[in-house]
């Protein structure tokens, strides 16, 4: 069983479009809310990481739309490590609505570590130790 | 062999993120581009196919990011029907970089059909015909 | 003396540009946050009052960039009504960096009412009572 | 009589808002659109003053909105230089929609030159020059 970190999405108006609904790029946008909440959770603070010079490159995403968010609903999403190499890193989502229980959202993203945001570099041992601490942990 | 729709993609400041990069979150706008620019080219405004009461909801997407692509770039998106059915359709797309001839993104989107953007119903005789056209047609 | 409602804003690693710092358009964005919230806190949650069939169209925006906002700070928002009619309202903001205490932004919005979205209307006298309460109060 | 640089705004279904119009903070970036539109034409595309070490930082902006924008319409923005300093530089903007010949927004920015995006410095020469040439230049 993997940790899941659990934190609430602020919904903002201009996040909809004209179907009346939150606009599907801007899942992509609440998945890096929810993975920089995980990485914050467990000591990684995302910007300090790219202050450190470590960049996360996203290299492949996927997401099934399961029910649309409206503007005015209470939103979650969940994430957790699902996959933890030195190169690389997969991270899970779901998104819920509060109000109804409606699992709205799941998806996944792979990321990459680079130095220079160009090529591709093992995580440096601190990072890799305190990201990996969250594989194989229970939230019960 | 499928019938590709090419369009220019016009990168705008505001897409960039402080990783002087594209943000992964635009890729799905961009696809937007292409997939609506795909159903003009055969006779579908997308505007008009809202207008006429027809929506077309994200149900699924993937997305692999190959290189990253720079404000200031010329960039091309190629965007084709791989799937036609009455109650689905999925696009692939391809994005380049027009300068260095490389692929930048490769990705899908699995849309549904619906009248009152809730429940799903199956496309219309008129827009099916118009966008199946695209299947099984060479660009060479 | 006018009533300030403060909130703070949850910064997106997507409201970045590849200046480094929150992009310029992002701030109106900001003030919507900061307008709705106020509204929320009067008893107005903003959806609820488009349900009702009531919008509020922005007519006019200034700001005042003092100072960038990066990714990371801790920011919040302050926003207050000066003009309150019943064919538009006027809403000033300011945004400030708490690590610091810098005054980062300053603007103003104003808004009319709508019915049908193209045409303008008098709010209602449920709303105008609710956010004419703001209108000279102190929160000292 | 001030030079008018005039390009068309390819305006994205994400670019929309619940309300059915384009979102009011698409308009800076529309503006911005404008903006290096304009000092591309006249010898300076933004990314390359950039990567010269020179940005153009956002320091004012205001706006008034005459009538919203739909997915589908055609747009167009006229960006003028209305005033050019050696520290500083304002653009007015003018969006029309160009189906019904309706003037549907208005405003102007301020910027500040920097090397560092921290301190602001004058504009260097070589820029200088090539962008005041556009003032009291008519396009008439």
């Amino acid at each position: 069983m993997t940790y899941w970190s659990t934190c609430p999405l602020h919904i903002r108006y201009a996040d909809t479009d004209q179907m009346g609904v939150v606009h599907n790029s801007v899942y992509a946008v609440y998945c890096e809310i929810g993975r920089t909440h995980l990485c914050k959770e467990n000591g990684v603070p995302y910007h300090e990481m790219e202050e450190d010079g470590i960049y996360m490159m996203v290299a492949e995403m996927t997401g099934r739309f399961h029910k649309a968010i409206r503007y005015g609903e209470s939103v979650r999403i969940r994430t957790g490590v699902v996959r933890m190499k030195r190169r690389l890193m997969t991270f899970q989502y779901e998104i819920f609505n509060e109000n109804t229980g409606d699992l709205t959202y799941t998806g996944t993203s792979t990321h990459l570590f680079s130095r220079d945001r160009k090529k591709t570099c093992d995580l440096p041992e601190k990072y890799y130790r305190l990201l990996s601490n969250m594989m194989g942990i229970s939230d019960k």
